[in-house]
C-alpha cells in the first residue's frame, strides 16, 4: 500500500513514549499570573509555597520559561504499566454518522482509576517520595483522582489521606473501596478532623460538601502534619506540565501516519485532561508553526470559562489557598444538585484561562442530557462506555462531524476520552429512566456569586 | 541491543492478529462426549440442536475435526475496537516477590464487558444476525456476559435478552445498568415470564436464584420465539473456540520475543477462558510438540474438577437443555452463599474435562480470602484491580513463582487475567473488614448432590 493505513488503535512503542514532560508556559507570550498569597495578596514565594507542595512540584509550578522537563526513570517505568494509551480512530462511529470527517480519540481510561489523572498522581507520588515524606494528603469529587492517587501511593509505599466530598462518598462506595484497596485511609468531607471541617459543619449543619471545602480540609492537614505534603488532581501548571504525556503521545502517533488534526476537542473542569492533550499543538500555534481550532467543553451547570468572570479568586472555599487568577463563578459556586459527574470546579486552571482570554481557544458548554445521549450513542457504537465528563467532549465531537456531514468537509477531529463511567451507572440509570434533568444557572445567581470574588488590585 | 528486550506490555500489530480460531478437538485423540438429548439419551442431532442454537454455532459446536475456522471479517474489525489485549511481562511483580521466575499475564479486562467474554459474544451475535435472527437470548451471573452480549448486539442491532441471577441483579444494579445502556432487556431470573420461573418460583418462593435455573428460562424463551436462538458465555465446544483468540495472539506474542513458558495457569468456572488460554498450547502437546504444565484454577467452594465425577449431567437446573458429560457437582449445586464473583457453575467444559481425564492439565483449588489476598497484592503492585475469578489464577501464579524463589528456577509462567473488578467492590470490601469467609463444601454435601446424577448407560 502507498499510503500508510491507519489501524483502528495506534500505539507507540515504548521506545517511542515521550521522555519529556512540555511545559506550555514556556511558549507563552502572555504568561499565566502568578498565585497570590490570601493574607499579603503578593506573589507567593517559593518559600511560601514549599510548605504546602513537595518542593520538587513548587519548582515546576513556579517555571514559565523551561519547555521541556525529564521525566524521570520510575516514573517512566510506571507509565509503561498502563500507557502508552491508545489513540483510537473512530471508524465505526464515522461510518454510522456517515460522516466524511475522520475521528479520532485518545482513551485515557484503561487503568484501575479510569481517567487521565494517573498521569499526575504518580509524578506528584514520586516527588514526594524523593523527598523522604511519609505520605500526601488531596481531595477528591468523583473519585477518579483519590483512586489514581492511591494507586500511586501503594506503588510507591506512600501514605495516601483522601478527603472525599461526602455525597460521593456516600453515592459512590466503590470508589471508596477502590482507594481502600489501594491503601488509602478516605475521610467523607466535611468532617469533624480539621479547623475548617469542624467550621463548615457548625455555619452548614446538613453540607454534603464540596471540592472547594475538601481542598480546604487535606491542605490544613498536610500543613499542620509532619512529613505530609498536599497535592491536586487539576487547575495547577505542574498538573497541566504531568499531563502534557497525553497530547505529546496523541501527536507522535498522528505524525506516524501523517495526519494533522484540524480541531481538538477536550471537556474542562479544572483543566488537567485539556491543558495534556493540547499542550503540543497549542505550543505549535503559539510558534506560530500551525494553527488548530482547539475547543474546551463545558456543562452548562458549571459553566466557568463561557460565563465566568477572569480574576483573582479562592481556589477553596476555606480560603487557606492561594488565589489564582483564572475564570471562575466565585469560590461559594456550587452545581445544581442534579448535575452528574465530575467537571463540577468553580474555576479553570490558570493557563487555560489566559490561552482562553487571549482567544487561542475556544469555549463552549452542553447540558447534560445531550451529554448522556452522545455517551450511550458511543457506547453503543464505539463498545467503550465513557465517563459522563469525557462525554462532554463526545457530544461536541459527534456535532463538529456532523456540521462536516453538512458541508462535506473531511476535518480530522481528534478529541480526549478522558475515562471510563463504571462507577457512574446512577447517572446512567437516571438517564435511561428519563429522570435526568438539566439546570442552567441564572445571570441573577451568578452576579451573586461573583459578588463574593476578592477584591485585588 | 543483541537480545530483544521485552516491553511491559507486548501489542500485537493489526496485521499480526490471528485470522482464524483454532479448534482443540481437532488434535485430541479422545474426543470430548457428544451432548444427550435429556429426553431419549441418544447423541443431540444437528437438527435437534438448530432449535436452540444458531446454525453455524451447531456446526461449530459439533466439529472435531476441522483444526481452524476462519474469522469471518466483521468479527475481526469489532475485535479491532478492543483487541489484540496486551500481554504484559509483570515486571513490577516480579521484582515485589523477588523471584527468578518471569511472569506474563494476557489482559483480557480492557473492554467495557470487563472481561474476555466479548470474543465470543460478538461471534455468536454475527452468526444470529447473518441467519436473519430478530435477538437471542442468554442468562448472566456476575454479569460479565451479559454485558459482553449486550455490546455486541447493540453493535450489530440485534434485540437481547437476558435473564439475570437474581441475587445478582439486586446486588449489582450498575451491572444491569450497563447493560441497558447498551440496549439489551434485563429480567431477574426466576421469573414469572417463563414456565420454567413460575415451576421454580412455585417450589422455591424465596430463591435468588441460580445460572442453572437462568438458563432454562433463557433457553424456554428462546425456542418459543418466533426469531430468536439461545447463546451461552461458557462451557459450549463453541464457545472454547472462539476464545481460543486468547491463546493465539498470547502463542503470538511470546513467539516474537522467542519466549516458551513453563505453567500456564487459568481459572476455570465453564471453562470459556482456561480453554481459549491454553488451545495452542495444549495443541502443541496433543501434537507432540512441546510439553507445558497447564493448571486449572478453581474455587474450593465450586471445585468440579478436583471434587466432581467425570458423568453426564444435566446443564441446567430446569432439566430443558442437553446433557453434557463433564466434571460435575451435580445440577442441582450452587455455592455456598459466602462465595464471591463468578466460577459457580456445577460442570465444566466437555472439553476441558476430557483432557483433564486423560491427564493433560492439572487442577487445583483455592479458597477466597487467599483468592482476594492475592487480589489486593496484585492490584497495589501491578496496578490492575483484577476480577475475583480472574484472582483465582493470580494466586496460583504467585504460589507458583514463589516456588521458583526456593529452588531458584527461571521458570516462564503465563496466566490468563481474565478482567477486573469494578463491579465485585462490594466482595472487596467485605474482604477489608475482615467479614469474608470461606466455605469448603464437605463431603457428605457433594454426595448429596451427586445422588441426583442422571442415570446414563
Amino acid at each position: 500500500m502507498s499510503v500508510k493505513e491507519i489501524p483502528y488503535k495506534i500505539y507507540l512503542e515504548e521506545d517511542e513514549m515521550p521522555k519529556a514532560w512540555y511545559n506550555l508556559r514556556a511558549d507563552m507570550k502572555n504568561k499565566p499570573a502568578p498565585l497570590l498569597n490570601p493574607g499579603t495578596l503578593k506573589p507567593m514565594t517559593r518559600e511560601e509555597l514549599d510548605g504546602v507542595f513537595c518542593d520538587e512540584l513548587v519548582k515546576q509550578e513556579l517555571d514559565d520559561t523551561t519547555a521541556y522537563f525529564e521525566i524521570p526513570q520510575e516514573i517512566r517505568d510506571f507509565y509503561k504499566m498502563y500507557r502508552p494509551s491508545p489513540l483510537v480512530r473512530a471508524y465505526c462511529l464515522e461510518k454510522k454518522l456517515d460522516t466524511p470527517a475522520k475521528i479520532y480519540y485518545k482513551f485515557e481510561g484503561n487503568n484501575t482509576s479510569g481517567s487521565h489523572k494517573l498521569n499526575s498522581a504518580i509524578a506528584q507520588a514520586y516527588y514526594a517520595k524523593q523527598q523522604g515524606l511519609k505520605g500526601v494528603t488531596t481531595e477528591t469529587g468523583a473519585g477518579q483522582w483519590g483512586t489514581a492517587l492511591s494507586m500511586a501511593c501503594a506503588y510507591l509505599g506512600l501514605d495516601c489521606k483522601v478527603y472525599m466530598v461526602k455525597v460521593s462518598y456516600e453515592q459512590k462506595p466503590f470508589r471508596r473501596e477502590v482507594m481502600r484497596t489501594y491503601g488509602a485511609s478516605v475521610t467523607p468531607s466535611p468532617s469533624m478532623e480539621t479547623e475548617v471541617g469542624r467550621k463548615i459543619l457548625a455555619e452548614h449543619p446538613g453540607t454534603t460538601g464540596s471540592l472547594g471545602c475538601a481542598i480546604s480540609e487535606a491542605v490544613e492537614v498536610a500543613t499542620k502534619s509532619e512529613g505530609y505534603r498536599y497535592v491536586l488532581g487539576s487547575v495547577l501548571n505542574q498538573v497541566l506540565l504531568h499531563q502534557s504525556i497525553i497530547g505529546l503521545e496523541t501527536k507522535a502517533a498522528l505524525d506516524k501516519y501523517g495526519v494533522k488534526p484540524d480541531i481538538i476537542i477536550g471537556c474542562a473542569g479544572g483543566g488537567s485532561n485539556l491543558g495534556g492533550l493540547i499542550a503540543p499543538f497549542m505550543g505549535e500555534k503559539l510558534r506560530g508553526e500551525a494553527d488548530y481550532r482547539i475547543i474546551a467543553v463545558e456543562p452548562a451547570s458549571c459553566p466557568s470559562l463561557t460565563r465566568g468572570k477572569f480574576a483573582y479568586d479562592f481556589c477553596d472555599t476555606g480560603m487557606v489557598c492561594p488565589l489564582a487568577k483564572m475564570y471562575t463563578l466565585g469560590s461559594g459556586f456550587i452545581p445544581a444538585p442534579n448535575h452528574a459527574g465530575g467537571l463540577r470546579y468553580h474555576g479553570m486552571s490558570s493557563t487555560l484561562s489566559q490561552l482562553y482570554a487571549d482567544g487561542l481557544m475556544e469555549a463552549t458548554s452542553v447540558v447534560q442530557t445531550e451529554v448522556f445521549k452522545a455517551a450511550e450513542e458511543f457506547a453503543r457504537i464505539e463498545g467503550i462506555l465513557p465517563a459522563p465528563e469525557s462525554s462532554h467532549a463526545i457530544r461536541v465531537a459527534i456535532d463538529e462531524a456532523m456540521k462536516c456531514k453538512e458541508t462535506g468537509e473531511e476535518k480530522t477531529i481528534v478529541f480526549g476520552l478522558t475515562g471510563t463511567g463504571y462507577f457512574d451507572m446512577v447517572a446512567y440509570e437516571k438517564f435511561h429512566d428519563g429522570k435526568m434533568t438539566d439546570y442552567i444557572p441564572t445571570d441573577e445567581e451568578l452576579q451573586k456569586s461573583f459578588a463574593n470574588l476578592p477584591k485585588v488590585e
